[in-house]
């Protein structure tokens, strides 16, 4: 009998399609046509306790801020700002009652900035500990970000650094790598690990840039919109290739101009520090695809990390290409991404 | 250190609600003001494997179907009417991937009636299978149905039979009994418990009986809404005491009024019924409270199942009383009911 870990997750999520409406999934989010003007965007992850999180690198206000992070992520990545989440936990009985709060201060703290509800929640006795949340936002529907949109051409904008959270792990896992960093390398690196920002920040940002350029849709419809992409939440190749896939494109990725911490250079080799930049994930950061003109702008005003990582093409490569000429092309692949079974 | 099995499921939300906005928490569902005119309605339920089900009494397709009633359920109870779900899924490797496509099919097929998409999910490995179902409804303001808006000298109607679902389960449990009932009684008792279904089909009509007899409310505030509720998802004594010490009432259950499938006295004393009927929990009718006029004329056009059980009062007491003189008045209590930790 075939089971779950012997199929992709993909594989499992193609045979499950099957009972959903075709035209309202495969993005990070849902979209559901509210009566107002506004689309409802709804999105749920769960963490699992020893799978996903961990006490050894990981407090419980840290796993529920990076829950909760993780959520708003997926809500920014499809344009939308949050308006509540709702929060489902199975917990064994074992579990201590200040882990709970804790937790639930975690997700709070994170919510805080975007005014974003806590609206209702379940909790259940399990064996294993368990968070599921479920997050809802509102976009304009012509302001919607979907990854099946990106166009041939368009400049790939990364709205921040890559690698920062996957070497903030390294960090917590090996306190010695320490040594060779200032406390403020050390602390920013660590940070970006555990308290993750979702970049709801840039979306007035971006389409600003957009508007100044004559390029924002005022139409209702999808092909009025010059902006795709989604977030960078499984890892920057992860997301470039799911755009790409969605969209039925190609993409050149130049290699420089991934933007990674300086300091990772200062405890791993450049190569591994490029192999967590695309890997690693949990970064959190929106990878979108729009006219260059637009991208150019859009970085300048995000400042500090954000840049331009490559150029959508119109055939279906994705490549990974070195303008110095030190490294040959290669494609870029998904199997060092995380695998859920 | 104070753990969670220490305290009550009440206790530990309480600690929880202090990150919770006071005014939007303590419904079946959370409500959301959308920029259109009507209320969005938010509500999150979890299934935990050998906790919530169990493949000797459930298969896949039957879980799914529950646990999709169970959060449908939950919107009817605020008055509101489903718009879409999403599903957490955490699964063990050893899975198989046509019990997780069997659970699809359930949920799907007990949301088709209502024409409510699947509209996302996550799904996870874990070391025990879970299931995490958010449903979101929409309801017009002074349609939303609170538990704490009920009001003294008012009926109690039940919207259906109680008991069903948990001699359902003894059926399954124990098929030896099944001898005594005629084959529809049977599978009238065991559908009751594996295909529940949410009662969406009387809110119209409760609001045609409430405007037939100008009880119903124009003005978008709560005041002006004469009816009041929750679901019977935890028994019928459960829905009657949240109602109650929400809405700071009291009531009188007549014990001859609840409305029992007769085919049950077929194999258990009626003493042993009736406490099915109020502790067994899972029937997923609503339990409102409106003028007794109202109240009559709904009991009237639902039909067969449906009665009034009761008067709320103005004192505090929540009485199980015998109008045929033969059972002592006795308090409802709570402590029979299913208890999560």
């Amino acid at each position: 009998m075939l089971k779950v870990k012997d199929i992709s997750e993909q594989g499992l999520l193609k045979i499950l399609h099957n009972f959903c409406p075709g035209d309202i999934i495969g993005d990070d989010a849902a979209i559901l046509l509210t009566q107002s003007n506004k689309s409802l965007v709804v999105t749920t992850d769960t963490l699992v306790d020893r799978v996903h999180f961990s006490d050894r690198t990981t407090s419980p206000e840290d796993v529920g801020w990076r829950s909760a992070a993780a959520n708003l992520s997926d809500i920014a990545a499809m344009g939308a700002f949050p308006i509540g989440i709702t929060i489902a936990l199975g917990l064994t009985g074992d579990t201590p009652v200040t882990w709970v709060e804790q937790l639930y201060k975690g997700i709070y703290d994170c919510l805080q900035p975007y005014n974003t509800p806590i609206v209702g929640g379940d909790i259940v006795r399990s064996p294993v500990s368990t968070i599921s949340i479920t997050a809802f936002g509102q976009v304009e529907p012509n302001h919607t970000i979907f990854r099946s949109n990106c166009q041939p051409n368009n400049a790939i904008v990364a709205t921040g650094v890559h690698g920062a959270s996957r070497a903030g792990l390294e960090l917590l896992l090996h306190p010695e790598l320490v040594e060779s960093l200032t406390e403020e390398e050390r602390s920013t690196l660590i940070l970006a690990h555990q308290r993750p920002r979702p970049r709801l920040d840039i979306l007035n940002t971006l389409w600003e840039c957009l508007s100044l350029n004559n390029f924002s849709g005022t139409e209702d419809s999808k092909n009025s919109i010059l902006v795709g992409g989604m977030d960078s939440s499984d890892g920057l190749a992860d997301a470039i290739i799911q755009i790409c896939q969605a969209s039925q494109i190609g993409a050149r990725i130049e290699r420089n101009q991934i933007p990674i911490p300086h300091s990772l250079t200062k405890f791993v080799s450049p190569e591994q520090a490029l192999n967590w930049a695309l890997y690693g994930g949990e970064d959190f950061e929106l990878v979108l695809c729009l006219p260059l003109i637009c991208g150019q702008e859009l970085v300048k005003k995000i400042g500090v990390g954000a840049a331009i990582v490559g150029t959508t093409t119109d055939n279906t490569d994705i490549l990974l290409i070195d303008s110095q000429g030190i490294y040959p092309n290669e494609q870029l692949k998904l199997s060092q991404g995380f695998q859920h079974f």
